[in-house]
């Protein structure tokens, strides 16, 4: 029943960094696209497996990759590689971005970079610093102007499948925005451009955290009207947060904001749910993490979040609550008590903007301090 | 783990019109809070019965209700009565509003008005009027300025299990607005208030035909992606119809907005759903409408906010492409290729206001023009 897919004139060189489940499904879906894309791992194995059987032996593994795809590593790409390449898409953890663009900035054609695409989620652990920051402290001001995010509700197991997926596209730049979208469109691949690259980062991030209490709330046997409202009350925590942090309170409620926060909350595939609804059955949280077997990046970014939280003085109650659980050792039942005994209020509370941050990461990128995404 | 009820040092006297699923839930709340209840129904057979079972034959069937609640009916209730009450909660169908208030108008005290609560959710028929509208030519502006509305993320049965519920509650008296958070308001049943009872009402109406199309996916096989991008796009389509309309776009992002939209497009117990549901699977409207035994309100409101899209001139593919399918015989196939084909976009685009419907119900109302919720 699908429209005709989109070719494209002229297909684009992609380097795909990361060949996690995420990275690999995105290069999936470019070399679908016809694009000729490399994927980089920095794991030995994995380029031979990868290109003798055009499968990742981690993830998605039952799916047979496009075959535009070309497996490279584990070192990193050199200056000629870099130089052929129109698009570089970064899909690895935040906490390795900033050596990461360290490493590949000599390399790096500052007359005519390649197309700069982010796929990562979280704070980064420390600095609190998102990564449109991290690439202006390693890049430079110019780059991070440049730089493109995607986020949305998508699954890759789902994305590979072809089933409908739709993503936000964001960047300072609406130029590279809409490159970006021209890059990926597909009649199953839906991009939005937009231009508030903060929002969608601090989104992404933050949804992790409301995934938890999800499924706590799950997990304590609360039922489908405590779960709606509990992610409404999220999507305005998450709203009033980042709208004292400066970004736009409509990106909340995009496809990064409300889109992703709804698939998240909703899903037991989600390991940041699992974590909640693990708490929630009475499992302490070093029992979870040592037999979850893999990262749930909610886990580090409530930490994070707190300081940013604290920072800003803004009331977070729900994440606070998260917050207290995981690090605090404190009751959830008690943490849930405080929440019910919260007295009534108004519905939208937005704040003044204070956009303190944002200020000065505009003020970092050589931006007017008063840019208004 | 729940904290303490709250008690009221006057509990209210609450007239309930209207015994069915939502409105006896309401009642059992209300009851269950303290307050002196009065439920009516058309039906002669409801009140004996519920009188001396405290069971409704037709609801809920598994709960035994408050015995702070009295039936009554099957008259309306005369002006001796009305007199003695502090609130009239509506919870009948939209269709029978102005009959309703017409033949209760000469029975009320205009002097010393009582709370009038609308639970309802749509669209008149015909008129397109929302249920503020139908207030101010029954009853006139002066009580439809006092009217307050509710509306959020409520399954009944869950609502009688004091399952934690929270709600928006909207007026554009602030004043009359807290009168109803304080009658409602329990740990378990939260209250949040607002003055934006047109985009309520408007949200209320429309997150049912999402449903139906959040239902045709699934019923088309597509999974959870899709879902959420449809959620999604969905809202940004009725934040827009309402920004067109001249309602708060942050109303939206409430309970009353995103909260219930969660809740109706991802549970198969919604009867909207389940009509997009067995559409998806191929069945005709009449033979799921002639099975269903009992009314998918979507499917009536989906005509009324075509009539309305249409005189706002807003975008609005997926309320547009559900009506064709409900009432154009459009195949389901071809409606969801044209939306795939839609080309790539900005992901918010809310026009400027233009608010021709409100500033004529405001005018009816006897309010400034320019009035901004």
């Amino acid at each position: 029943m699908y429209p005709a897919p989109i070719r494209h004139a002229r297909p684009a060189n992609v380097l795909v960094l990361g060949a996690g489940n995420f990275g690999s499904c995105l290069a999936d879906h470019l070399g679908d696209s016809g694009h000729a894309v490399r994927l980089w791992s920095r794991r030995a194995a994995f380029a031979p497996h990868f290109n003798r059987l055009h499968r990742n032996p981690d993830y998605l593994k039952d799916h047979h990759f496009s075959r535009n795809i070309q497996a490279v590593g584990p070192d990193l790409p050199d200056a000629q590689m870099l130089k052929e390449m129109d698009v570089l898409l970064f899909s690895i953890p935040t906490q390795c971005v900033r050596d990461t663009l360290t490493k590949l900035r000599p390399s790096l054609d500052e007359e005519a970079p390649p197309l700069l695409i982010f796929v990562n989620k979280g704070i980064e652990i420390g600095t609190q610093a998102l990564t449109l920051e991290i690439i202006a402290d390693t890049l430079g001001p110019q780059m991070a102007q440049l730089a493109t995010f995607i986020s949305g509700p998508s699954f890759a197991v789902e994305v590979v499948r072809r089933q409908p997926t739709s993503v936000s596209v964001a960047s300072l730049s609406s130029v590279e925005a809409q490159k970006a979208s021209d890059l990926f469109h597909q009649p199953w691949f839906r991009c939005y451009t937009g231009t508030d690259p903060v929002g969608l980062e601090l989104a992404g991030a933050m949804k992790n955290i409301y995934a938890i209490a999800a499924g706590m709330a799950e997990g304590l046997g609360f039922d489908n009207n405590t779960r709606s409202s509990l992610i409404t009350r999220g999507l305005a925590e998450m709203t009033r947060i980042g709208v004292c942090y400066g970004a736009n309170p409509l990106t909340f409620l995009g496809l990064a904001g409300v889109g992703d926060l709804f698939l998240t909350c909703s899903s037991s595939a989600s390991r940041n749910y699992t974590v909640g609804y693990r708490m929630g059955k009475g499992e302490s949280l070093e029992t979870i993490m040592g037999t979850l077997g893999s990262v749930a990046e909610g886990v580090a970014t409530a930490k994070g979040m707190k300081q940013i939280i604290d920072d800003l003085g803004v009331d977070a109650p729900i994440a606070t609550g998260i917050y207290e659980g995981l690090y605090e050792g404190k009751d959830i039942h008690q943490a849930v008590r405080e929440l019910m005994s919260r007295p009534a209020s108004h519905e939208i509370d937005l704040p003044q903007k204070s956009a303190g941050p944002v200020h000065e990461l505009m003020h970092k990128l050589g931006l007017d301090e008063s840019h208004q995404f």
